[in-house]
């Protein structure tokens, strides 16, 4: 798997050329142009121009589309700095703070709107969800599941993952009632549980 | 909600002159239909080709096509005799024989192609969605909620209900190991005890 390009070390003639700042404003204009037009409308060159850079920057920093997709869903969740304060904390609390931490993503417009194109792109286009598939979940769940102390944790990992977005699903994108209205902290109390007994319990 | 028709009682001239057994071949026309095309491109005049009968006859015994899709959807999930199985046994088993009896209609592929169009539609289309919301779901969730001793019982329903879908799409959509390939058994084992909390514990 390769990484998104991120000019360590002295910055290229190009990044020196585009200025500071620049790699995040392609990521927010990459995650807006997803969320808008979803994954097939959505090119490197549409990025570069609500960025307001070359499209050879856009390649430059972060290679195909796929990558640009894995990278502005990344932007999301922030798995580098959320995952070990999730898994990382005491562990009679890790299905609480995974749950609240998942609706808190979910609760915020601007968060909200991108991973609403992921998963209706990788649902309906393979490409995109192989970019689910590969960078994204593989990603998120063998972080989580290398600091758990349960038998088969990637499994127990994504059967976590399948219950917060089999919510989102029916609460954000279906809009089913009563979930669809229900308070935060009731979905919380309820599926706290589930993800701890599924996180911790052999 | 206006349920189908069914057409009660003496059948009509238009019944009699298509002959017994023309309503099931419609509905599985449907459902091949809405499996292969997704919601948006079939029309209840393919329909009616498909099952070589009058658009009218499909009319007649259905309504619109969103009450066909409907019912379609239900001729998978079959909650008439499925529900009173589920709910109606043992409460101590409610949630293997819940898991159990979804996960055999995934694996089926009968089964899984026309859910695989309900869903992939349902977060395309707001039309889909909203057949999805409004006859199937509530309907389900309904009649399942209706013999639970819970509090809140269609919420305890719906949450069920989500950690089910969200592991049908991570399991047969985006097909994300290691839960795309896990034996049927091993995930009744974890997940039952899931939906067994929610639908019987306060």
């Amino acid at each position: 798997m390769t990484g998104p390009r991120r000019g360590r070390g002295r910055p290229s003639r190009a990044e020196a050329a585009a200025g500071p700042g620049t790699r995040e404003r392609i990521l927010e204009a990459a995650r807006a142009e997803f969320a808008e037009r979803g994954y097939d409308k959505t090119s490197v060159r549409g990025i570069a121009k609500a960025a307001g850079v070359d499209p050879a920057l856009v390649h430059h920093y972060f290679g195909t589309k796929d990558e640009v997709f894995a990278a502005a869903i990344e932007l999301s969740f922030e798995p580098a700095l959320i995952v070990p304060a999730i898994v990382g904390g005491p562990a009679e609390g890790i299905g609480e703070r995974l749950a609240r931490y998942f609706l808190s993503v979910w609760e915020n417009p601007v968060t909200r709107a991108p991973l609403l194109a992921v998963i209706r792109s990788a649902l309906t286009h393979e490409a995109a969800a192989k970019v689910l598939r590969g960078f994204v979940l593989r990603r998120l769940l063998q972080r989580v599941a290398a600091d758990l102390d349960v038998p088969d944790p990637e499994f127990r990992a994504e059967l976590a993952a399948s219950h917060m977005i089999g919510i989102a699903i029916l609460r954000y994108v279906v809009q089913v009632e009563p979930l669809a209205s229900a308070r935060p902290e009731d979905i919380v109390a309820m599926v706290a549980p589930t993800l701890q007994r599924y996180l911790t319990e052999d």
